[in-house]
């Protein structure tokens, strides 16, 4: 399949709402399972509710039917005369929700394990230990959890949430993660409380930018016209009011279908020391891979080593065009032609100047360091990198998620006002005192020398805005 | 006319609610604009929604009332047949809503571009750059928007929603800023989370200071009694469980009338080096002009600079006392006299110990230090800039509106404590860094010196709380 | 009573729900007081509304049944030929709501003064002064209200609704801080919102943790089903979307009882340097005191010095475990024992990580340091005094108390990451820089010869982060 061809199948290769359900329903609703709700609406009577509230509870589906295990599975337990286990699995899940859990398991968020798997040693792992790991890092993007001898899980495991869980059948993710046990809910999901225990704070700071955007703004006044729980929920057709995160991310709008492929409209990465767009790659087996727009685009049938270091054959190729294309899709349900790729322009130019100004020098700089020995190889140990590690991660994603979702306080302020200061005012300094010679050498190189950005530290200023201003002027004019 | 009369007219010079358009209505519904909902009914679906639940919509107006443009105008464009513009300015609006716009017009909000436009080249100017200041400045101050030889819109400048944005037709501001095409919805406005979008983050913390305030804690626990899209909206009147930022700045209560003159009710400017109470001084034109209450106030008839540099003939002068009862009178809905007096009372005495313990030494040591040359002119090239910048602008405005709002944590821990310790343990610091023996001399004379304020520095303590508390007491008494 | 009683009355003491009022419905209602509401729906319209909409209106209870007073009441005042007070203080209240009032007058919300009382003068007293006080501390805290010769109130101590507030009557504390006047709800109590006033930012982080919790995004995407007003608010009976704050740490679930002391199902003392596992003192009088659960356990029986140095006569004992088998009972509504064991497992590991890597070595290090006169005795006058102040206080309680509830993102980036990066690119640096030698030496002792927390120090690393990473993995692999 070629170019032409992978932008329909974007478009067209999901329904446009919640699929319906695959399995057939006389194989659920099981007799034995009215003993299991009998029970517990004594012992935990608010659970028992929440599932009787749900969509679960309405077509006769009930504890056994998700809980049934067979005694050869590795986290089977008896519990009151049942085989069951604790964990319910994607792999549960999509016994039912098959289209679901397919476009889940190869998205960005079902491996949220692996794409922290080789920094947390370095990271979270010597700074913190594996206690904070387990209610920190793994509650977020997964545990992999161990069963003990008896079936029970290691509670260094488990509980967890994380979306990316590795769970004892093999299944990655937790559909729970976004639709909340035992109601399930899908306005829960659609709500922009869901996805914001993980998306905020300084590693993820979508939550704080969406309240501060008119997306976030109109949400927040006009949520009671939502539609949240709607079966079919197509933006400009269900609601009209705002997108949520779900909206632009994975939701359907006019002729785009929804996904549960979170990151299959994203055309950059912005979680990076330097931004770049991406191609994503989607293998026959249904697996995925994210390259650099700037890599030669490999072609349909041709081989590639995946992330796990196999092989993989390669069904189609999505470049980074086609991906703002369908995201662009959703922008014209409320907004003109003109306006959305007004502000797909002013985005991409924000990106560009943290790159360029700040992204690709310090890079280079800390690079240097490191390659002539001025810099111990071992990360977190010398003040520098801290700040360098910060200047990309935390307020300079910051800057650049900012520009992508519309909050201006999150794009300068808390974005690259905060790269700036650090970048002039700490990491400079801080080169100076670690390499000395070497460090204005490289200061210079990358710095001072580049005109373009950076030429006003040479140059007479026009006024001097720190003393503030009189009457509406600066009070030094 | 003299102060007395002033602030009758503060009070009675606008009706109580939101004014009657001033259009006659056998002047919209233009026939041909049906064609116009016909074909965004299908192309943005979500648009025209959002037009058929608005007010518009229920009058009868339809896109071409608002959007037909002559061919003159220099941003007018033939789209599908018809010529319109793509912007609808406070200008068009004021063809019916002429009061709201008038008042709008020589408000600080219509003029956020001014205010900052000095500023801006060497603070995101220097630091960051023109695709910053596209996503981050002019978001809320407003761009200059840009047409090009096509009559289409510079994207450097467009999309924009900045409340003072400089439109195509020379008029300031936007309407959408806070009712959000294409409902343009009054509860919208109402609703705390519109402003949100400007005033959160450091550059302007009221949205968390208000969500920690006693009236932001009403109003989320009783938003649905908040009467918010009613046609009168009064204070005390309409709804009493909580005021939102438009009760107090913007809202009518009791007798007091409504106004789109946001700035019109504060006493003291919050966000400057020092504070000081504010007289307003209106133009016979109405442009208006803030001057420090300290000044002498200027009479009524006389010429005054306005701040384009033009004379202008004063029609009236506001007190900065004047303005506080008419915010008073907002409080005196829900609260005793003496409870408001109180607050008051104490919202000052913050504010003057701010001035004098930090506000006032910190700006007289870096003026000295501007003036013997021992900082370079250059704003932001040395790090004392910055922690001095952040100091009254970050740090020291939220402590000031912590306590204008009634938020302790504002107040106190992300306000005074933080400009106690960067003045204690940064500034000072770097003052003796950068100044050597003239920065100790200057921390003698405004800092050590001065008993009242700065004496402990050098006195026995009675007790040590960094320690740590054991069994409610100090753990080393 | 022993343990096992203990913790029967820690179950049965107190009624399933809002206590009936104690006071019989004849002695309420006052002939006197319809005058009052008369005068006030004209001058101050809101304040009567609110009443209009409360519980006490619909029962018959007017403006004079709580403002009331003899003359001789220190703050009583004369009012339109009515003897009354401002101020309706906790014993007001408890004429009617006795109960609320008995649980609520031992707890650590009412002794909320003397729990600051001897840190301030060094913290906010040296770093501010007695005006930011007043709008920080004490509206959280409470004021010592002080009345004037005339009867009226001090403006520095009045306006507050601090929740430990002295009153003139002697009572402590305000029930308005959370059943805000003149509505008193019960919904707004039970709303988090209600909580959020005080329990934000850097000194007390839950509001933030709590909306990044499953809890929190369980609340707000079912609000409308938490049932926020009803007269029984039972967890798993009356509602099951998610649990508030008031849920866990005060409010009835399914056995357990509900509570106004609000620290009684804490086992973990997290706002300390160093955390301790906490026994409850009860007293005959019905004072308490916490003592660290690494003391011996007092006897029933025997005398025990009280927080004010008085002796007292010990009525009950409540080791730590019993407090969290009384928190677990609101888990357990609406989750299994192994979620509830595992999640509490996780966070003790969390607090102990705290502990053993950075709370313990950091607070040695500094008490060596007072220790041996290389700081001052006075606090906050070294730059490093702020460092470990914050080090404990701020992020450190912030990634203590994340654990405890649940945000993944508290815990690690706005937790315990900050700790680790302060402690070692900031506490340790100024300790050397303040301490030269002596500092190594105790860095030495405390820190790097600490294998198993600060081992990585010196030890090669697998890998580096800081550069970012490619497809997946770290770009220098």
């Amino acid at each position: 399949m070629g170019f032409a061809a992978s932008f329909c199948l974007l478009l067209f290769s999901h329904s446009l709402f919640a699929a319906k359900v695959t399995l057939d329903s006389s194989n659920w609703g099981l007799e034995a399972g009215k003993e299991c709700v009998k029970c517990h609406s004594k012992t935990s009577a608010g659970l028992a509710d929440q599932w009787r509230d749900s969509k679960h509870a309405e077509v006769g589906m009930n504890c056994l039917d998700c809980h049934q295990a067979e005694s050869s599975e590795p986290d089977a337990i008896e519990h009151e005369g049942f085989t069951i286990a604790t964990i319910v699995s994607p792999k549960d899940c999509g016994r039912c929700h098959q289209q679901e859990e397919e476009q889940n398991s190869s998205s960005v968020h079902a491996n949220a394990v692996s794409l922290i798997k080789n920094r947390m040693p370095a990271m979270a792992g010597n700074l913190g230990g594996e206690a904070i790991i387990a209610v920190g890092c793994a509650q977020c993007h997964g545990s992999e959890v161990k069963v003990k001898g008896d079936g029970t899980l290691d509670t260094a495991t488990w509980p967890n949430s994380g979306i990316g869980r590795i769970n004892p059948d093999g299944s990655k993710g937790s559909c729970t993660s976004c639709h909340g046990r035992h109601r399930f809910s899908k306005a829960q999901a659609r709500d922009p409380s869901s996805c914001m225990r993980c998306h905020s704070g300084p590693d993820s700071p979508d939550r704080a930018i969406y309240e501060a955007s008119k997306h976030g703004m109109a949400f927040f006044a006009h949520r009671d016209k939502m539609n949240l729980d709607a079966d079919s929920w197509v933006a400009g057709k269900d609601y009209n009011s705002a997108p949520t995160c779900t909206t632009c991310h994975m939701g359907a709008a006019g002729k785009l279908p929804s996904t549960h492929d979170v990151g299959i409209r994203n055309a950059w990465n912005l979680n990076t020391p330097v931004s770049e767009k991406q191609t994503l790659v989607i293998f026959e087996d249904g697996d995925k891979l994210e390259i650099p727009a700037s890599q030669p685009m490999p072609g349909r049938g041709s081989e590639m080593t995946k992330i796990d270091g196999s092989l993989g054959k390669i069904k189609m190729v999505v470049p980074a065009d086609r991906r703002r294309k369908a995201m662009r899709l959703v922008c014209l349900e409320c907004h003109g032609k003109g306006f959305a790729e007004g502000f797909m322009s002013q985005f991409d130019s924000a990106v560009e100047l943290y790159n360029e100004k700040f992204g690709k020098p310090a890079q280079a700089i800390m690079s240097a360091l490191y390659e002539k020995g001025l810099l111990t190889p071992a990360p977190f140990d010398e003040p520098v990198e801290f700040t360098y590690w910060e200047l990309w991660h935390d307020e300079g994603a910051r800057a650049r998620h900012g520009a992508a979702m519309g909050s201006p306080n999150h794009a300068w302020w808390e974005g690259l006002y905060l790269v700036s200061r650090n970048f002039y005012s700490r990491f400079l300094p801080q080169i100076k005192e670690v390499a000395g010679k070497d460090g204005e050498t490289l200061i210079k190189q990358y710095v001072t020398d580049v005109e373009e950005h950076h030429g006003w530290l040479s140059k007479p200023q026009a006024g001097n805005p720190i003393l503030g201003f009189g009457q509406g002027k600066q009070s030094n004019e």
